[in-house]
């Protein structure tokens, strides 16, 4: 991609179109926004109607607002993970339209359409302490344009509620498996389907847990093929990576 | 699946042809065969031509043919890791086709033709330490039926070794990198292009490495979207994964 | 058990007293209940009168009585761990005759007998510090039904206070030995009596403790048979075992 | 025991049956034997026919066969673990009928019978690879006096070998469950059955198995209740809780 | 000194003085008082003078009046650590002569004067921040009956503030060192001296320090000869132990 | 430095000049003051223009204004690190003209000029949410005398927004390269430009990043060369360290 | 440079001196050389006349020597790091020339002069085993082209054999301060001198060392101002930088 | 004693006995002996007949040679520590009348006699397998002139052999407590007798015991007071500071 577009410049270059300094700049400034408190990544919304995303941990509400308002003057669709309910009331002040995801902590704000592929995503929980990050999955992978089937609680120290859904487990596409405590869950699933599932740790748990070390190094030690993990609580990680690979 | 063939059972059942303790004798011996020292697992050979594996590290060499045997017997393909020359030389004994390839540390043994898409996995490494555990990916890759594309030693110390191969890197459906010391590479990669990113972790590195926890953490912990992280030195695993994606 | 049920399935669909569909529909929603934010599992109380437990811990009040009005609808005991005093008063108002367990932070209803054996557990602490979490084995095990001996405040930096209580602890049918700082007491324990301890290292201590790490590590590496570990403040878990245990 | 035998020895000195340096020398002297290298601990066998126990790893070859010489000299049953084929070849010359286990590298040197109950134990593996620190706990627990069912190579990737051997392990009184990786089973084997579990991490695994520590952790974690957890690789420690909670 | 006082008891037990009934209980009751909640340990004080002392943290504040009140009857000296204000108004309720230390988060009550011998502790810190852990250690060892000189914030940073003051040091007959961050201070001190050096790590500091992870491993680590460590913020312990070398 | 004033003091005792216990106090006091509280360190301001550094953090605030007040009296430049606001109220009263740098937390206090070199320094990071460490630096290079150039906001994961900045940071003379997450920045930085890069990670980020392990492991191993570390958020130091280099 | 570079390439294709393909060409494979086994950088070299650089640990002899021809062809200095006897006899024989550094571990070819500035770079050391990794970062400097004083052996717990040496160390431009076991001695040479530190942790040490942690750790936190931290015996790394330091 | 010294020399420079440079060079050069390899201190044996020490791990045996040969030259007694077979044979050929400790790994040579007190230093060590690290201590502790009792093999496991030998133990004027597994010994022994104790983690043990880490944070928490702790291993370290407390 890269390589195609300085192609292009390079013609441009020589056939005079572009000037050389111009073509500095180009290379220089194109694909971001610099708006002083931050660099707007431009780059890949511009390629595939993905939204923008704010991580909004540690970050001023007044410099997200302007973020926002940056984005918001591009047409985007918006989508802000880590959202305090405070952060969301400003991010409503200057966006009457975002709407709030309570539980999944999110903010998005929705102004064109994404297409939406006829297959799914399943997002498996261990327990009902898991839905928080399970929902941050799920609302990423919903807000890049892909349909989404829950099944929550159904961790294998009552391996029954597993089995009495596999069904749905099984006809996804790709599967994100959220579990705390042990994790036991990412290798159960991935033993029983042939597709990828992708593991995510919460730090749900207490005592030798260590805030989901516990879990994470299950999941990577999976004796089951075809799991793959993300960082701890990291539900928005794998809605964007499973919306990639439901997208292929 | 497995709901399916409990209906399909129940229906014989119903109708007479399967007797009761023959349908539970089913149930249980079916998807295995118990040869004594090992539970060979025939469940996914079945359904889908995968060869199967043999994780050859702490196991008895006599146990390695024993199982082997077994599997000569059902036709099917065979891969088995991390094995060493010597159980190379044992394997061969009872199975003059196996072939053995040393970087990577594999036998494999092949029997029927598996079905290969047109689309590719390209496998990325940052350095020329981390090649076995690359290829390790990429003989399983190819052994499940994939097309691999090697772009080796491009680590982020040299961008412009990965900048110049970016090509090969973007045109690929599903990319595994492979990186050990402070394991940079997965964030780079995962920041310039838009395919799934399996990150293989390598224990290559010295002092505050820790056989690999610093490119784990690293790795784990990447700011760009689309990357999932394997166990250290799993490049099975990925390669394993990354064939589930490329199939798709 | 799973087995028998199924055999018993079998047969129904056999004679036509279960339809197939029915007999699917049956295998998948029988051991559980549910009830949208949770499933919930019926499958142990049903064979042995034990109560069903809620971990009450990062749960949503208004979902915690959603549960508890779902399990009162059956008539069974209730066991709730982790409950600070508002979860009480939020249980309390639909379910009056709950009780509170302020120091073990445990909420329990009682509606049913259960059989109570002669044998008892000595549950056994090193510091006064450490009740908190032996209560929450007490209370686990006496709502089990279990009768159980406390002796709290023996730690082995003064060990004729153990020695003096040597009867009471050799007397039992199984031991829950709880402790923080260093966690010696299950070792000097374990290696005083010839029943089974069951190790509950606790998060007392500070600086190099690490929140019960170093007595988790000084339980697991015990020098004395017959010690099993729970995980730091499991007390719950140490209770149940134990109650396991007692009613062999 | 120490008070009843206290209050012996009171009775004695006050009756003039015994002297009270006398009575001192008993206190110090009579429930271990001290050989120069090491204190022999006769206290358990007196009491419960239990073998005396050798930890061989770390301990001169020399030293071994002398403290199997005073044991021998009492006529008591012996188990030496983590022995080595070179100290089984040096117990054998003072021993000829000392037996080598060698998968469970453990010698045993049987000359008591012991008395064996009806109920077995139930010893589980995930995999192979789990097996030598599976037959420690088996040869520990037979030379308690139990018997031992064996189930190996069920391990939660291909979850169907372990539900078609459910049976044997829900009729054990108490089940070993011995997993290396990421050691899920025994959570697993915890949700499905109502019997105590112990829980034995193995050191099997790579990467961030880190030497067991992920297994012994997912273990310490499991939400299954009625899992206690032993030392990594600790299958004698297994078997002898297993032995005593058996023989209740 | 407890075979010391079995003897006495023998003999009082073969005199007749003692009725063995008797002789058991005074065995199990002499050396604390079980006050319920507690059990006081009254050993050492009876034997040296020693102030009994509660730890604080964790304690409700109605038990430690409780305690307090039982020792107080006793006429003995106490010391209570980690008392947060609150404790002190509490205690000084009931006790109005119990003086606080605010940056020892220490109460005292001296009823009984303590001798004092000629010689002194050195208390030495890095920096300001490491005062009250120093605090805790001069209080403590003061209330034991020691003379302490107190050589503040002479980190090895800046090295001549503590060659500067060297004499006090090198006259004390047992130094404590106390410092956060790096802690290199107990090497330099223990390198510069001939007298024992108890090494007290702070949790001073931040990032890679690890709540005082960082200055504990290089104490341990001391290349210095004489140093020995103490827990992280284990002022008391420090004072105590000096006491004991500074009274031998 | 120290052996050429011993030795001009060694003269002067020599001539006469000074008298033995007069030139023994020198030694002692002169490097530093003793203020009760502190030992204020004025070595390096003697020598260099640099001014007094206060690290706030755990310091009493009536502290810190009697050693602000200390300084004062000798008419140096001071900078207080990590200072809150209320730290900032009080120094004001009784220094007007202190200055506070919000998103640093810190105060300067300038009252003499320091020379400034021609060449600058560069301070990169990765998010906007590393900014208030890498401000700590900026302050503090800054007040030490030397020229600042800011580069933020320009991570890895959009490496097009860090190569479009790089003439700025190749032609600094040393690179502050600060970077929470996985901390990549460091080495795709020391990777491009053949300046020292002083890596600082900071504890932004959650889950497996362990409040700045990830990004420290992943700095000490950067594959690139001229890269050394700094404590997780240590702004301060990395200002210091990089004004010592710029000012060579 | 990388944007000096470009521009001038852009010129040449408006000139229609350079084709597009031809430029996209250069762009790709100018800055290294692709001899299938890895692509050697030969970026760096081009500008400075640092040599090339062979890290040898984990490489296959023949890729070495491979290595080594290409780079002969280009009539570069060579520097090969952590180089085993072995790799060193194979190295001679394609290079005669070649230099081995036994303590060091390093193969030195040197074939263009390099300009040496005045200053030197002091490396101290605390112990004599930490003498490998020091002499590692010496042969380094001195092949990059620096004068280099040894202060071997002036560990803190001798603290006059570090201040009777501290002249070498004082007038260095830079001084790289090599410690194992606890590492302190970074932050006592910080603490006297004002030069920037370059502190290498070494492995040296046992028990609670684990390997350098505790010396990072110390490091790390290092109390003094101007103190940077390698990786764990990354002497290779500490006289690269040290020697950028230098040359400015 | 240098400021003493100090003192001294000004004294003897303003005399005129002395001349500035030389003073100089006295101050330089007096406490150690640079013989190139190593700086050896010979501070501590001037003042006090203690026997040099070298740590021979890691060192070149030539190395070491020619530091006995520079030590024997003053005359002194000398005490080399983890000093394996092959050491002590080439010691021996410079120094005949070097003694070779097998179990503790040590050489010494007695050239000069040591006074040794009357009062006595106990070695308790809770198994066999910590004889080795209990007798460095033996060893340390005699050579420094110190009488020794040893109580090997009382690990709290079996309780009574620990309290059948207390008179030995309470009678010490300061203990050593050696304990690998769990490390319990210094508790117990801490809570038994009023002398201070110096604990000592060994690594034996497996597992969860992660090379006598688990031992280590057992003894810094001890519950018991009067217990200070030593690197994992380190028993010169203990016997050196129960030497300087056993001559207090």
């Amino acid at each position: 991609m890269i390589v195609a577009e300085l192609r292009k410049l390079l013609e441009n270059v020589k056939n005079g179109h572009v000037e050389i300094e111009n073509a500095l700049e180009q290379l220089k400034n194109l694909p971001y926004k610099d708006i002083g408190i931050a660099k707007i990544d431009y780059h890949r919304e511009l390629r595939n109607g993905y939204p923008e995303v704010i991580y909004c941990q540690g970050k001023d509400i007044g410099h997200i607002q302007q973020i926002v308002q940056d984005m918001l003057r591009r047409g985007n669709n918006i989508l802000a993970t880590r959202a305090e309910k405070d952060v969301y009331e400003a991010v409503k002040k200057i966006c009457p339209e975002a709407e709030y995801h309570e539980l999944a902590r999110m903010i998005t704000v929705k102004r064109k359409e994404v297409p939406v592929p006829d297959t799914y995503i399943a997002v498996v929980t261990g327990g009902t302490a898991d839905i928080p990050v399970a929902e941050e999955a799920v609302v990423t992978a919903q807000m890049l344009g892909n349909k989404v089937e829950r099944v929550y609680d159904v961790g294998v120290a009552g391996l029954h509620r597993l089995l009495g859904n596999l069904d749905i487990i099984t006809s996804a596409k790709v599967i994100i498996a959220v579990a705390g405590m042990e994790g036991a869950l990412a290798s159960v699933v991935g033993g029983l389907v042939d597709k990828p599932v992708l593991a995510v740790p919460t730090s749900i748990g207490y005592g030798a847990n260590f805030h989901g070390l516990a879990a994470l190094l299950c999941m990577l030690n999976s004796c089951a093929s075809g799991v793959a993990v993300m960082n701890i609580d990291n539900g928005f990680g794998a809605g964007y990576m499973a919306s990639m690979i439901n997208k292929l």
